[in-house]
């Protein structure tokens, strides 16, 4: 555990997995309106660069510990008003070889930082749950009342069992939670997901794009920065027991218009974009995803970018991050 | 382990949770039908009683282990065609004050059965769900689309994960699953719930019944022999990769009616029934529970008895077994 600095009596946001992609940018923002911000990640996806410009803020602490170690939970709720729960396997498709990764770094942690967080007497929580919860919904653009959700990867379940968990806690013990199911949030700083994955690929063979599946996948995406705007401008404006949102821009795009995009951002020149065929990439794989963002919306929130702008801006971050 | 019988080649089905009150009511109708059981029971509620009368049958194994033991659960798929897996914690309150059990014994014992399904080749799994996993339903009687469910008990969270799992290792694994959600089920062998505690209470004091909450809460119930022949029923007549039913009777009955049935069954005279107040009878508690069951009546299941009597005939058969 590193750079903890306690000044008890001044409230402060704990973040989990805030060295990872979406968490770095909740830092930010959070940092951004004036918060104290605690981070606890163990760094098996995170890196410390995503928070090296806040190596001089004291206000923003990093402590390098597991949601599995129950000691390492108990220190850090103390003096916390929310906790922002993100940690997480972020990689979907591991679940297909892996079977207790999502279990444990899924579930059995989001059981872990409820109980740290009761015997603490810290109250308010703010999950990133994920529309891979819907499965193949058969209501399209699916709205946060359909049901029932059936998940079809490892990664879904254990996003829903996360929501189950809290939505009981704060039955039992009265908390108070604001669950927000994601889109595909891509943005820079991005560790996985498709334009990460496609940027890899052109970086190991500059003129050939394999694509997973016949291209046609379909899916909502939205920002990194969206994304934390809305999750805080949720637990800003909602107020009820269980705040449940879907969280997105109300569009969609294709895996095909993925491939494109990164490749006209890449610059390379003659990519032949080559697809493996089938209608999902993976064994748990949602060949189509679109959520219902109308209940977002009718809150006020209003995304700065469609999915088609996020996925550009990413590309061109991500290129520049990872070098082709 | 006991009693285990191998003859490999003929089609066994496997019942978790097997010496149990609804498993052992399970074990009857699938020995009734002809098939070869095997029963896996840790014997943590479930009694060697309540399948005593089998002990004569070479068509019924009786294996005494635990879910979180993997190496039993290796052991008991050989042969098997269907996994009924109905082990879980049977006390719903007990999550108000031991906060792992429903985690363990629920949701990690049915990843558990999922692993060792997968490894062994075993495909077919039939769950008992709960009508603990919808919460407060806005919408009553609610049916299976009702969404987002939020359950409010640990117990209807390790319920709702536990169907998630089951949905993602269909999705990811090829299984195919049946999963019933019980209204309160109830019947001989019962082990726990209200008719249960009534009759202990009139048992150590016969003047006076204590009835936690108002008495207004109002649920639906549905006698163990139902249940089975539905699950049962749905096994036989509906094949979709994922099934998901409520399986109830489509009425309720309230606590307070309960309270007076209970007190008609024992013979007891001038008994003074008390309530403790407030509308649930313990935090996590749901006032008020209607299953929409038309889905499960669309495929031809009628049950036998109505709400009140089952609880009437279940009365009547625990102040035999209890004794008062």
């Amino acid at each position: 555990m590193a750079q903890r600095r306690e000044e008890s009596g001044i409230a402060m946001e704990l973040v989990t997995g805030g060295a990872g992609f979406i968490g770095s940018h909740l830092v930010d923002a959070l940092v951004k309106n004036g918060k104290k911000v605690r981070v606890l990640d163990n760094f098996s996806s995170g890196r410390k660069e995503f928070l090296a410009h806040h190596s001089d803020n004291p206000y923003v602490e990093i402590i390098e510990g597991d949601l599995l170690d129950p000691e390492v939970l108990s220190l850090v709720m103390e003096g916390i008003e929310t906790v922002h729960h993100l940690a997480a396997n972020p990689d979907i498709r591991l679940g297909t070889e892996v079977t207790d990764t999502d279990l444990k770094q899924g579930t059995v942690a989001t059981y872990n930082i409820l109980e740290a967080m009761r015997k603490s007497g810290v109250r308010n929580i703010s999950f990133s749950s994920s529309s891979a919860i819907y499965g193949e919904a058969e209501i399209m653009p699916t709205p946060e009342t359909y049901g029932p959700v059936k998940p079809i990867s490892l990664y879904g379940a254990s996003k829903l069992a996360s929501e189950a968990l809290i939505t009981a806690w704060c039955g039992t013990f009265g908390f108070k939670a604001w669950i927000h199911r994601f889109a595909n949030i891509v943005g820079p700083r991005g560790t996985h997901g498709v334009i990460f994955d496609f940027i890899h690929k052109l970086k190991n063979n500059p003129a050939r794009l394999e694509v997973l599946g016949n291209g046609m996948q379909e899916k909502s995406y939205m920002s990194a920065e969206d994304c934390v705007k809305a999750m805080l401008h949720l637990i800003e404006e909602v107020d009820n027991n269980v705040n449940l949102y879907n969280l997105g821009t109300g569009d969609t795009c294709s895996v095909r218009r993925i491939a494109e995009i990164v490749v006209e951002e890449s610059m390379l020149k003659d990519v032949s974009i080559e697809y493996t065929g089938g209608t999902r990439g993976w064994a748990g794989d949602v060949p189509k995803t679109s959520l219902d963002v109308e209940y977002l919306f009718s809150t006020g929130f209003v995304p700065e970018m469609q999915s088609e702008d996020a996925i550009r801006n990413t590309a061109r971050a991500l290129i520049e991050e990872i070098g082709l």
